[in-house]
């Protein structure tokens, strides 16, 4: 029968995003099946990474160095900073190679229903940023739900005293989406937001 | 950016079952942002649990101890042992509550694609526990696939020289299914298998 130990490990699973307890059991009886070559590793690569990261005190990346490697890439345009929600989200813009300026992750959202308010988030570091630094413009890739444009909102007024230009990525339709499968929300943005041809 | 040591670790987690490069990411930064809370834990717990399962001797289940609990548990009926491919099919049928003898664990089942032979499987340990022990009744739950009851069959025959029964656990419409949503082979087999109301 499944011992004390391995139920504990398989609930440990089951709370990481996107796994309930069958997906958690899953993973852990193939990681029992093969202890040696692959569980023994990856507890030690889990712990190396843990002890090896560190957010990043300019921008709120992770990396194992502080500052990151972004902030430290002096290729970069400094007049632009791309302001984001999570890590999860500038490493999705880094990986679409779209974007060669600075990063500020906020470390969330301004929600009502999470209760998280502007003090939690990174907003007077930013702030400080415009103040000080050469920036030109602050485009802002917070989520397109509620709370990524209360978000965008919120710093858009607290940005307004400095001459710095506020943009906010685009809404529309997904490149390679069919409108027939699109919600009405994303058509309506599409719309509004339509482009000379 | 992302640095290597967190590619790295993505990548060991997507190669888990069920998991791809997308859902490991979003589990690996989870655990960076909890980094105490969470992953030290967990890697701390991943490491334990490998150092401390072993694989049972007698039935093939994973337990810290060896013989594992269900086969050092003295109240079963031994008179029964139930067939299973695999520890996690076992386990499926111990939550079930509904099987009071021991098991035997295959490890896999007889499959051309995958170059599975009889000699890989836990099959000669079961003809001497059937030589050895007074089992009754062997009953196999190999999975209602081509491979597992290629797998089953192959038993049936290495068992037939003993005097021991062989049962198969029931195909059928499962508890709560609808027959519109059911496929033909699951309803053919609920059709053969009809029993007297």
């Amino acid at each position: 029968m499944m011992i004390n130990e391995i139920e504990k490990l398989i609930n440990s699973f089951s709370r990481l995003p996107g796994l309930g307890s069958r997906s958690a059991r899953r993973i852990v009886i193939h990681l029992l099946k093969y202890r040696e070559k692959m569980m023994i590793p990856l507890a030690e690569s889990v712990m190396a990474t843990a002890k090896a990261v560190k957010t990043c005190t300019i921008c709120g990346n992770l990396d194992t160095n502080d500052p990151c490697g972004v902030c430290m890439d002096a290729n970069r345009d400094k007049t632009l900073i791309c302001v984001t929600e999570t890590v999860a989200d500038m490493w999705a813009i880094e990986r679409g190679k779209i974007f060669n300026g600075y990063y500020h992750v906020l470390g969330g959202s301004l929600s009502i229903s999470d209760n998280q308010t502007p003090d939690e988030l990174n907003i007077d570091s930013l702030i400080s940023k415009v103040q000080k630094n050469e920036v030109a413009e602050v485009i802002l890739a917070t989520n397109a739900t509620l709370d990524g444009q209360t978000t965008a909102y919120y710093i858009t007024e607290k940005l307004k005293p400095f001459s710095v230009k506020i943009s906010r990525i685009a809404y529309g339709v997904p490149v390679g989406g069919e409108l027939d499968y699109l919600d009405e929300g994303t058509l309506g943005a599409a719309m509004r937001s339509r482009q000379p041809f």
